[in-house]
This record gives structure tokens, C-alpha cells and sequence, in this order.
């Protein structure tokens, strides 16, 4: 699924907003990837859609867990679940088998409930996509949007850069691993972290904790897009260094003999979030208390809306959201036949 | 837009509900078109998705009406719209401004407010993608569901059947229509019937006025299969009797000259309600009002699960959805040449 550049984004999304109304409490806005919506008093909806579009596998598993992950960085548990899945011209039964087995599987796994939806086929399609709406609710005042992050706060990122993509290759890219010597233990390894790919759990912990002003789940464009658009919602300067970055042994392999960088890999399970400095220990205490290893990456200023990314040769400047630079897209642009 | 047949449905689709939730007061069904869930206290959340998928004209506009319409029959205002746009792997500008414009103005007549979504492309396809998910709020114990129809009400049709597909086949089927002497001033008429898809304010007001039992949009298969979702979800025979049916002049003469069953067409727009005897002038005060035609064509009773259509030729029975039984649908096979 590709993004459209940021200046359309501008110049047509988030300006063709239908009519206004009292009871949008945060509408559509860069960087922002949840609704909250005033049900009346205290009571506020959150609400978000996302697609995933291919012959992906867990296709169905992958699109509950990539909504819900969104409504959580809310810091509010998901609900219910909306799944619409579009079948090729070409499906079968066992299509329909397969994904409603992962949808189903994917909302156990987070408590949530699938109540309603669409099944059927789209003419003229030759892949199968699922769009997922997940909704949740939650109090008032209590609900964080990625604009929250504040001058002083500390930057951290859970689990490592690029989880997701790492996952991904070690699955399309196996016969490419194994051909420039990466050994079957590693491969095995990396397939599992796709078990990681939610970030329900601790973020909707971390937000119940109090412990946190802004959270972004990883996902097309890595830590390095999550951070942009913190940045952008948040109108501040974010300065992180590269090599506080956690990145997995298994990453690290991947990335040395594919040649891509770990903080631009898709990374859909690797939460990015901002903190007071002084939440430090109860961040340890929730994230520890789930198993989940992190690291604090960084540090957000007052100063033009920027990421600033220190690394070795370098600081990397950036100023806007850049979808269209992901390192999973690259890859896959350059090993044509490999397939998903 | 293709469905799956009703037993994979039944199998797959309506078994595989995630977790069990308290809070979910109507969950997926046959026929049920809405989600009902439990806010806290009287306060329930209405939501539904929708999709559109096709080189249509005004893919934006009218996938906003029907995902909305279908939060309407629950007799709720839907507030807020997630538009997911998939555009084809060769998008351009010109499409990003069309579809957005056409969601907005939907929006807008409507009164709801675009609070998120997203908007992408998706490689290898090449047809736009519009899914909707509508939500609104209602009062507990105040929401309808298709599955509301009881034994001794009376049964209604707005507007005629198959009024959307006429408007289609205005513009699809023009040629074929002029060919077969079909004059310019009809097919200019029928044309203007797309701006009938809505059936928000007649099924709200109808709603408030607490008038009726059970509504139903009758989107493909049209008034029949409308029908049978509300016999099916309610678990009651529908009698209709064919020459009550309300059909406009317009659609009368393509049905002529097309071969096809009004009954059947794609209906967007037309209500297809059941309300008690006794309601018969609140609905005549409330659709008058709102200067929309209705008639009242037929009996909800006891006994065996489907609908029966008298006809002039004999009865017709319907005992499960067809959806695969839609004229459009059916004439763009017969007509390959015609694209939409």
C-alpha cells in the first residue's frame, strides 16, 4: 500500500473535511492516525481505518493487529473491530476460510470483538485486500494524539528498528539470505518476530501508567517516519541519536548483507513514544513488567519541526513525512522476483 | 462489488467473531447491517462499513451515501465518515482531487464530518477503492435492526424500485438505450435519480417519530433482496404483492427495452420499511413532509422464513439471500462492451 506525498495530503485529504462539527475532538491531521470523537460528557470515541493491500501472508491477522495498534497509541484499548475484505475476481473458499480464520484469530488475541464488516469480491482485483476499522472507548482529557509530545521530553523506541521488516525478509527473502551465507538459525529466528507485531498491550499500559504524552507505532518508513511524524503533529524538533537505536542481532545481519538501514524499515510492533524525563522508572516498571525491551533514543526541543537523526558519518536532517521511503519498498523494487 | 454466496457466509464470516464481548448489543448477522455497541449506559455506538470498488463516476459521493445510509436505517444520524481511498497503482493528482472533492460534498449534505481514513494507492490494482466506515450515536433500546419486522405489520417502499440502477443505466447504458428508441428526455430524467441515494432523513425522522419496526436500504439485488434480509434478520414470512410496488415511468420504459426486473435492480435510496397498522398516518405525516413517494405494498406474518411475491404470472418464493441476482449486474454481462 503506498502513501500519496505529503503536499497532496495537504492541498486535498485534510482540507475536504465534510461539514463541521462541535463534537470532533481531533480530526484528520498530519501525523495523526486516530478520530476522537465527543460521544457526549466524559465519553469520547477513538476511531482509525487502515488498509493492507496484497498476497501477503496472514493478511487478515496483519490488517486487525495494524488498526487496533493505532486506536492503542491513543492509550485506549480496542474494542471492536470492522473488517471489509476484498477478495481477487479469482477466490475460492478457502480464501475466504483463511481470512476470516486470521481476523478472527488477531481479535482473540487483543480481547476485541469483530462485529461487522463486509465479505465479497471486487471485479478487476487480483489481490486480496482487507481494510480494518477499529474502535475503542475512552475519557476525556485522558486521550493522547502523536501532537502531545513537549519540549524536555525524553524519545524511546520498544523492541528494536525495523522488527517488522526483518520478519518480512526472513520469509520473501529467505532464498537471497541463505544465498550470501545467513545461517537457517538466524532466518528462524527473525520469522518469529512477526509474533511482535502488536503494541496494544504497552501502549495502552504505558497511557494507563500516565507515563507518557505521545506514541506512534513504527510502520511504513520505521522509527525514522514514526519520528517525523511525532515532530510534524507535535510542531517540535525531535534529536535522537542512531546509536541508542536498539536494533536486533538478527536486524543487524539482514541489514549488512541487504544494505538497508534499520531506522527505515517497516516496524509495525515497535512502539515510538515520548515521556517526561521524570516517568523514567515508570516506564522501566510497565515495559519490564511485559517483557518488552526498550530503549530512550532521544530527546524533544523547542526549534523548527524537525528530526534530527546523529549518526556516525552525520547528522540527517528531516523536515517532512516521506512515505515513499521505506526500505522494505526499496528491496522489494530491487529483487523483482521475489515475491510476497 | 461481488458478495459471497449465504452459506459461506454462515460458516465462515458469522462464526469468526473474535472475542465475546458484553458490550456488543447487535454483532454480524444475515441481513444485519449495522453494529450496535454498548458505550456505557443508554449511549450506544452505531457503525458500519462499506465498499465501493469500480471506475464509477463519483466513487467518493456515493460510498459515503451508502455506508451512511446504512447507519440511518438503524434510526440514528450518522456524524462522522472514514473514507479508506485506494486509488489504482497508476493514480494521478486529478484523482486524488475527484475523489476527495466528491467525499467532502457527501459529507457535507449530509452533515457529517470526515474525522480520519486514509488515502493510498495499491500496486496491482487498477480500479479505485472507496471504503466507508460511517459511525453515529444513539439511545439504548431506541436503534433499530432489520431484524425488527413483526407479524401484522405492514411493509413499505420508497421512492421505486430500481431507482438507482435506472440512473446507472441513464449513463452507462446510454447508447444502448438511444438505439432502442429510448428518447433523450427520459434518459435525462432517470439520470437525475442519483441524487435521490440518500435515504438519511426519511429513515432518521421515520425513526424519531417512532413510526417503524425494521429499514432497510435496498442497495444490489435491489427491493427483493431487501426484502429477504428483513424476513431472514427478523425470522418472518414477507407477502408483497408485485403491482403495489411502487416503479417509476423512467424505469418502466428501460425494463421494457432491456428486459429487466425492477424488483431486482440495484435500488439505492429506496427504503424498504415495516411499521405497525396504526402508524400508517404518522408515516404518511413524516414522508410527506420530507416530500418523498411511498406506497405501502405488502404483510409481515408468522411462518416459514421468506418472502412471497405475487406476481401476474404466479407467486415467486424467496427463502435465502441472492446477491449473486442482480439485473445491473447481470446486463453489464449481457452488454460487455458497456463499461462503467
Amino acid at each position: 500500500m503506498g502513501k500519496i506525498p505529503g503536499n497532496l495530503l495537504r492541498k486535498y485529504v485534510l482540507r475536504r473535511t465534510g461539514s463541521d462539527r462541535d463534537d470532533v475532538i481531533v480530526g484528520p491531521g498530519e501525523g495523526i492516525d486516530v478520530s476522537v470523537l465527543s460521544a457526549g460528557g466524559d465519553l469520547v470515541i477513538v476511531a482509525h481505518s487502515d488498509p493492507i493491500v496484497g498476497a501477503l501472508k496472514r493478511i487478515g491477522w496483519l490488517a486487525v493487529h495494524i488498526a487496533c495498534n493505532d486506536v492503542a497509541t491513543a492509550g485506549v484499548e480496542p474494542r471492536w473491530v470492522l473488517p471489509t475484505i476484498l477478495l481477487p475476481e479469482e477466490w475460492g473458499e478457502d480464501m475466504v476460510d483463511e481470512v476470516t480464520r486470521d481476523v478472527d484469530e488477531a481479535a482473540r488475541e487483543l480481547g476485541a470483538a469483530v462485529v461487522g464488516g463486509h465479505t465479497g469480491y471486487a471485479v478487476g482485483s487480483r489481490r486480496p485486500i482487507v481494510v480494518v476499522t477499529a474502535i475503542g472507548i475512552g475519557e476525556r482529557g485522558k486521550v493522547l494524539t502523536s501532537a502531545g509530545a513537549r519540549p524536555g521530553d525524553s524519545v524511546y523506541v520498544t523492541k528494536g528498528a525495523g522488527v517488522e521488516g526483518t520478519a518480512i525478509l526472513a520469509s520473501d527473502f529467505r532464498d537471497v539470505l541463505l544465498s550470501k551465507g545467513v545461517g537457517e538459525d538466524v532466518i528462524g529466528s527473525a520469522e518469529t518476530f512477526m509474533k511482535e507485531i502488536s503494541v496494544v498491550k504497552e501502549a495502552v499500559s504505558l497511557a494507563r501508567a500516565g507515563a507518557v504524552t505521545a506514541m506512534h507505532d513504527a510502520t511504513r518508513g520505521g522509527v525514522a517516519e514514526a519520528l517525523i511524524e511525532l515532530a510534524v503533529a507535535s510542531g517540535v524538533m525531535i534529536e535522537v541519536w542512531e546509536d541508542k537505536v536498539p536494533v536486533r542481532r538478527e536486524t543487524k545481519v539482514f541489514a549488512e548483507v541487504l544494505d538497508f538501514d534499520p531506522l527505515w524499515m517497516i516496524s509495525s510492533g515497535t512502539l515510538v513514544f515520548t515521556a517526561p524525563k521524570d516517568k523514567e522508572d515508570v516506564i522501566k516498571e510497565v515495559l519490564s513488567g511485559l517483557g518488552i525491551s526498550y530503549a530512550e533514543v532521544g530527546v524533544v526541543r523547542e526549534g523548527e519541526v524537525c528530526v534530527v537523526i546523529h549518526r556516525a558519518q552525520g547528522k540527517e536532517v528531516l523536515s517532512e513525512p516521506k512515505p515513499e521511503k521505506d526500505e522494505l519498498a526499496r528491496l522489494w523494487e530491487l529483487y523483482p522476483r521475489v515475491t510476497s
